[in-house]
C-alpha cells in the first residue's frame, strides 16, 4: 500500500489579524502544524485550531518558529543552538498543553521558516531541535525537508521522521531544492505537479532539473490554504492521489 | 506533625536582563515558582531555573502572569476569562516542557501579579484559571491568596489548593488582606512577623488587624530573594520554624 | 460655510498580517490616523500610509495605542498618567520623523481604542494626554470624543481640539454615548443617520436617546473602511454632505 | 586645539528590569546614546534618560537597534535596506519627540550591536541607514565605527559623521578591528590603552597589529559605566586626556 501525509501551516491568525483559511483546508488534509505563538499564532487562537484539528480528526502538530512575530519567522535570527533549543522546548510545550486540555495527543513537529530553511543545512542546529523534541517526547515526529540535515539529525536521535516534498519545486541532482533566485525553481504546470507526487510517493525517486533520477522519499506533502486557488490545487491533489490508490493519513498512524 | 512550604517567585530575569538572586534563595525554599516568558522570564532562563530548582530538590511550579513585559504582569489587563484560560494553558504548558526535558514533575501553578490579585477576588476569573490548570493536569496543586475567590475555585474544581500566608502583611476581620494604602498594611517588626507565622501554622488562626481571632490556614508562604537584606529575612524565618519543629516541605509533598 | 472632517483610523496591518482597506477609504477622507506600532502597525506600514496620506493629500496623524498587540489596544491596561504621557510622547514622535522623512507636517493626534475611551472620563488621563502632544509640538490638534474629558483637557492645555462624533450612535441627555450594552446604543438606519450628521453640522444640536436637544458640534466623524458595505455607506455620507453643501475637509485646515 | 567626544550607550534599562550605572557615567562622558526602545530601553526610561542627559548639559543621541529585546539587538536579523529604514526613522523620532518634550535638541545617532557591525561592512545596509538619518533632520550627525561603510555612507549623504574608536581594540592593516575570536584582539594593558587614544587623537594614526602606521581619526570613544571598575578607568581615561589639553566635547560642538 501507498500512502503520504498531507499537511498544513495552521492557526497563524493573531489577535485582531486573520490568516489562512484554515475550516477549509482542515478537510483536505492528515495533518495541522500549529504555530505557537512567537512567529504567528496566540494563546486563544491555538486553543481554536487544536479543537477544529481534533474535531476533524487529523493529526496535530507543534510549528515552532523564531520569536519574530513582525517578520512572521522568515528573517534570520542565527540563534545559538542552546537558544533554538529553548525557544523549541517551550513552543512544543505550549501546544502540548492545548493538546491535553482537548484530551488529543501531540503527534508531530514540524520547525517554521527561516528555522526551518537553517535546520535543513546546519547540522548543529539540527541537532539541538532533535534533541528538544526528543527531550519534551521521544515520540513525536519530525517532520523535515526531504534529505535535509534536520531529517538526518531526527534518524540519529532516534526519533520517527517525516520527509517533507514540495509539489511545486524542482530539485538538484544531489536532492536540494533548486535556489529559489534560479529560474529553474519552480514547477508551473500544475498537472506535471501531480504528476511528479505521485511517481514520487511509488517510486521512492524523482526527475532532477537535470534530468538525472534522484533519491527522494517523501512522507509528508506540504499544502497551502491561503486562497481559493490553493485550495483547487489541494483538492484536486488529494482526488488524483486517491484515485491511484495512493492512502492520505498522518506520518506513523496505523 | 506541623508543616509549611515556603515559595518563591524565580526566573524573572529576561534576556540581557537579570532580576533576583535565584541561586541564593533556592537552597532556603522548598518551591520554585517559575515565571513563564508572558511577564517575565524567557526560554533560556526557564530552562536554567528548572535545571537550578531540579538540582535542589525544590518542588517546581508554573508562575504565569499577564502577557506584558514592559509591566512585569502588574498593570491591569481586564482579559476575559477565555483569554485568562488561554494564557493559562499557554504558560503552564511551556513550562511544563522544560520539567519533561529534565525529567522532572511540575507540581504547582501559582499566578503571578495582578493575574494573581484579580483572580482572588472574581470568580469568574479564579474558575477560569482553576479549570486551565485541571484541563493541563488534575494532579497540577493550585496556589492562591488564602481565603481568597482562587482557593474556593481549585477546590470546587477537584485540585490540590494551597492558600498562601504573607508574614509581613496585616488581615481584615473577614480574612483578607488589609489594603496596601492603608498604613496598618504592613507589619515591620521582624521578630512579630515571625511569631505570627507560627501562631497561624499551629493554630489555623491570626489575629486580624482589628483584635478579632480569625480563621487562616497557611499551606505556603511567599519569600522574597530581591536583597542581602530580604535572604537574612528568609534564612531566620525558616530557622525559626524548624527549631520550633514545623517541618518545611512542599504542598503535596509526602 | 458647514464644514466637517471626515477621518478613518488607518495603517493598521502588521508585518504579514493586513488589516483594513486603506487605499480605498483614503479618497473618500480628509484625515488619516495613523497607527504607531503599539496597538497595530509597524514601521514599514507606518512609512507606506504617511505616503499614500501624502499622495492623497489629506491631513495625517497620529494614532497612538496601549502597547497591547494581541489585544489591539482594546484591553483596558490601567496606565498612570505618567506611563501613558511617555507612550503618547513615544508614538508621535515615531509618526512625525515618517512624515519630516517625506516633508509633510504631522496634523493631529486621536488616541486609540481603549486609551481613548479612558481619556474620555478620566480627567487625570485626559490632561497627561494633552499635556504630552503639547510637549511634542503645540500646534497638533487633538482629537476626542464630543463632550469628553479629553476635549476638555486639550483646551484647558491650549490645543486645537477637534470633537469626533459617531454617526451610528446615539448619545444620553448629558451628550455622552449611550453604553453598548444598551439596545438604543445604536442607529442602524443609515438614511436616519445621514440626516442626523447633518443637522449636528449645520445646527451644534442633536436629539438625544430621550428625545431631548442637546449641544453637541462635530468638528470631525470617525468612519471605517473594512468591508466594501462600510466603504459604501461613507461614500454615500460623503455625497450627502457635499451636496448638502457641507465642505469636508481637515480640521484646522484654512 | 585637540578634542574628542566621549560617547556611552545609556537608557538601557526596560520596565522592571534595570541595566548600567547610568547616573554615574553621564558626569563622565559628552554624549549619551539612548536606547529607543526596540532592543532596550521604554518610553518611561526614554522619557528620564533624556532629562538626566539636558540635565549634564552633554549631547543627546539616538541609540536605535534591532527589534530584539529578548537579543538586547545582538543577534543577526538580516534586515532589508528597506526595513531598516524604517525602524531607523521610527526609533529616531521616537527620541526626537523626547526631546522635544524636554526642549533640547537630538544631537546624533548610532546604531546599535548588529544593526552598527553589520552597517560597518555592508554599504547597501550603510547607505539606508544614513538616509534615514537625514531624511529625518540633514543635521543630525551619524557615528560609526571608524574606517567602516557606514561612515563611508553618511559622508556620501551629506551628513556630519563621526569616527568612533575602541580604546581596548588592535586594528588591522587596512584600519578594521581585529576579530575578536583573534587572541590579539583586545589590548588588556589600560596605561597602554590610554597612550594609544592620546596618539590618536594628535597624530590621526595609530600602530596596526602588525606594527605598520595606519591612518584613523577618532572623533569620538565608546565608553562603558556597566561596573564600578569600568567607571574607574573612563575616569582615568578622561583625566589622562584633560591633562594632556585634549578637550573633551560632542561632535559637531562649537
Amino acid at each position: 500500500m501507498y500512502r503520504i501525509d498531507l499537511n498544513s501551516d495552521l492557526g497563524e491568525s493573531f489577535g485582531r489579524y486573520t490568516l489562512g483559511l484554515d475550516d477549509q483546508i482542515i478537510p483536505l488534509v492528515s495533518s495541522a502544524n500549529v504555530a505557537c505563538g512567537q512567529h504567528a499564532g496566540d494563546p486563544m487562537v491555538m486553543r481554536k485550531t487544536v479543537g477544529m484539528a481534533k474535531d476533524a480528526g487529523i493529526a496535530i502538530g507543534a510549528h515552532p518558529g523564531y520569536p519574530d512575530l513582525q517578520g512572521f519567522g522568515r528573517r534570520d535570527m542565527n540563534l545559538s543552538p542552546d537558544e533554538a533549543y529553548a525557544y523549541m522546548v517551550y513552543q512544543i510545550g505550549a501546544l502540548q498543553a492545548f493538546c491535553q486540555a482537548q484530551g488529543v495527543q501531540l503527534a508531530h513537529v514540524k520547525p517554521h521558516g527561516q528555522l526551518y530553511n537553517h535546520a535543513a543545512i546546519n547540522p548543529d542546529l539540527a541537532a539541538a531541535l532533535a534533541q528538544a523534541v526528543f527531550d519534551v517526547n521521544p515520540n513525536l515526529a519530525l517532520v523535515g525537508l526531504a534529505n535535509s540535515a534536520l531529517v538526518d539529525a531526527g534518524r540519529k536521535q532516534g526519533l520517527i521522521t517525516a520527509e517533507e516534498f514540495f509539489t511545486d519545486r524542482n530539485y538538484t541532482d544531489e536532492g536540494k531544492l533548486v535556489n529559489r533566485n534560479d529560474p529553474a525553481a519552480l514547477i508551473r504546470d500544475e498537472e506535471q505537479a501531480i504528476e511528479r507526487v505521485k511517481n514520487a510517493i511509488r517510486d521512492g525517486a524523482i526527475l532532477s532539473v537535470t534530468g538525472k533520477l534522484i533519491d527522494l522519499h517523501p512522507d509528508t506533502i506540504c499544502v497551502h490554504g491561503d486562497s481559493p486557488t490553493a485550495l483547487a490545487f489541494v483538492s484536486r491533489t488529494r482526488s488524483a492521489l486517491e484515485e491511484d490508490g495512493i492512502v492520505i493519513k498522518p506520518v506513523g498512524a496505523q
